[in-house]
C-alpha cells in the first residue's frame, strides 16, 4: 500500500520522530513523509511511533491507500530532497 | 475527488497561501489542508497558489484520488482544530 504521513509533535519529539519515520519511509517536505510500505512493517512503525508522541499534545496523520495507482502526486515549485535540509 | 495538499513556502507567503487554501479545502494540521473539491475548483486553487508561491523557492504537494472511498485516514495522539490555533 501508499501512505502519507503528515505530524505535528512537540518540538522535543521532532527529532525522534522524524528518525523513526525515515526507518520505513521517504522525506518529502517538512513533517511530510510518504512511501510503500507492507501492512506488518506500517503496524510496526505505527506502534513505535505510538511510543514517542505524547498522546495528549502531539498528532500524526496517516493516509492510507492499498492501490498505489489510486493515488497521483503533483509538485508545484521546488521538489526538495531530504538533503537540501543540509546544505 | 479527494485530495491533500501539503505546503512548505516562505515566510512572508505562508499567510496567503494558508487563507487561499482555507477558501477550497479543509486545515487539518500545520501545512496540511484536505477536502472532497471538484475537478474546476481545485485547478482554479492550484492556479492561484501558483500565483503566489515563488517556484524557485516554495512547494506546493497535492495528492489527488479520484475515489474517497480508496483513501484511508487514521488520527495518532491529538485532532486538532483550525480554532486551536487561536486558543
Amino acid at each position: 500500500m501508499y501512505v502519507i504521513i503528515t505530524y505535528d509533535v512537540g518540538e522535543k519529539r521532532v527529532h525522534k520522530v522524524c528518525k523513526k519515520l525515515r526507518e520505513y519511509l521517504t522525506w518529502t517536505q517538512n513533517s511530510v513523509f510518504e512511501g510503500s510500505i507492507g501492512k506488518g512493517k506500517l503496524t510496526r512503525c505505527m506502534h513505535e511511533l505510538d511510543g514517542i508522541i505524547h498522546a495528549d499534545e502531539d498528532s500524526i496523520y496517516l493516509y492510507q491507500v492499498n492501490n498505489p495507482n489510486h493515488i497521483q502526486k503533483k509538485v508545484y515549485g521546488q521538489e526538495k530532497s531530504f538533503d537540501d535540509l543540509f546544505l
